[in-house]
């Protein structure tokens, strides 16, 4: 399998740390959807990333559906199990990918000429990406979890933020965020996948 | 479960109509993320649709997310038998979701004041809709099924774009596309769920 996309991307840093904790051989190839268009067209011409080519060349796309592949390939599952935990679970990975969503969309925004952006709409973006950091914040801790659907997206996600993003969200906003994070950071399976790798 | 969202999305439809082909029971809330933000902040401030509000109250978002808990609930899945089968609907999935996606963002951009709209943005995601939908196309056909994920949302996301942006895409653009949503739009489980129910 071929994993296609930058590592900056929470998305393709999400699929990279799954698709290694649930031990599966795949190669990666860092290709930017902006700065790479012909290569990237190569692999996928939505520009999607992450794009996942599978072993019979089927192309994928949205990392949601490239985990649910990759799971299928190893035949078990990084969801937790038992009902409670399963739901707390997607409940956590909802709110990192809408923290991820927005802060993508912050970043989309900020790139636009001055003249193109709009305020009403950064001002809606951005309140929805700290109302979702907050709500993290809120949760119960993921204890020393950093292996679930959930601990990795809000990991990735809080990495994203800093990396990308750092004048929109100082380090200490959300604590038992960026403690968490810290602590999926030190973990073997983040540390293969650093987000300022390329 | 209460599902809150306006039909007129293709994620908050495609959670209607899995939900009932598991058979499962839940209230359906038309609340929309600009015209109603205070009665949805009452079930999610994130504004996020589709919420689901699940029985012991946790509110998911994400459509994709949402239809791994209705399994959960339903203790069975709609996803296809066999791993070939499993994967060409996961890549009509990708495809379906890839197109709703740049669907939903001609339309966001196109409500833009026209000052702040960006011609090189508008051109990528035009593209970027019309060679999704041209993929789906091309793709061997879904025969009669019309209730995988993969065959949901590709007919939900074809509605979606002759419902609400008809002048960016022709009815007879893309006839296989269109056929697999007529299809789908004639079964019991879609006529439950018209886009132009509210």
């Amino acid at each position: 399998m071929q994993l296609i996309g930058m590592l900056d991307s929470p998305y393709v840093r999400r699929c990279a740390i799954a698709g290694t904790l649930l031990g599966l051989r795949f190669e990666h190839h860092s290709v930017s959807v902006f700065r790479h268009m012909p290569r990237f067209a190569t692999f996928n011409p939505l520009y999607k990333a992450p794009s996942l080519v599978a072993d019979d060349g089927t192309v994928l796309m949205d990392s949601s559906l490239i985990l649910q592949h990759f799971e299928d390939v190893a035949a078990r599952s990084l969801r937790p199990v038992g009902a409670k935990a399963r739901l707390h679970d997607l409940r956590m990975t909802g709110l990192g990918i809408v923290a991820a969503d927005k802060a993508v969309a912050v970043e989309y925004e900020r790139k636009r000429p001055e003249a193109m952006r709009s305020p009403d709409w950064s001002k809606r973006i951005e309140a929805q990406l700290h109302d979702a950091l907050a709500l993290i914040e809120a949760e119960p801790d993921f204890g020393e979890d950093t292996t679930t659907p959930g601990a990795v997206i809000c990991a990735v996600a809080w990495g994203f933020v800093r990396y990308v993003i750092p004048t929109y969200v100082a380090q200490d906003a959300y604590p038992k965020v960026a403690a968490h994070a810290a602590r999926c950071e030190a973990s073997a399976h983040f540390k293969a996948w650093p987000i300022d790798r390329e």
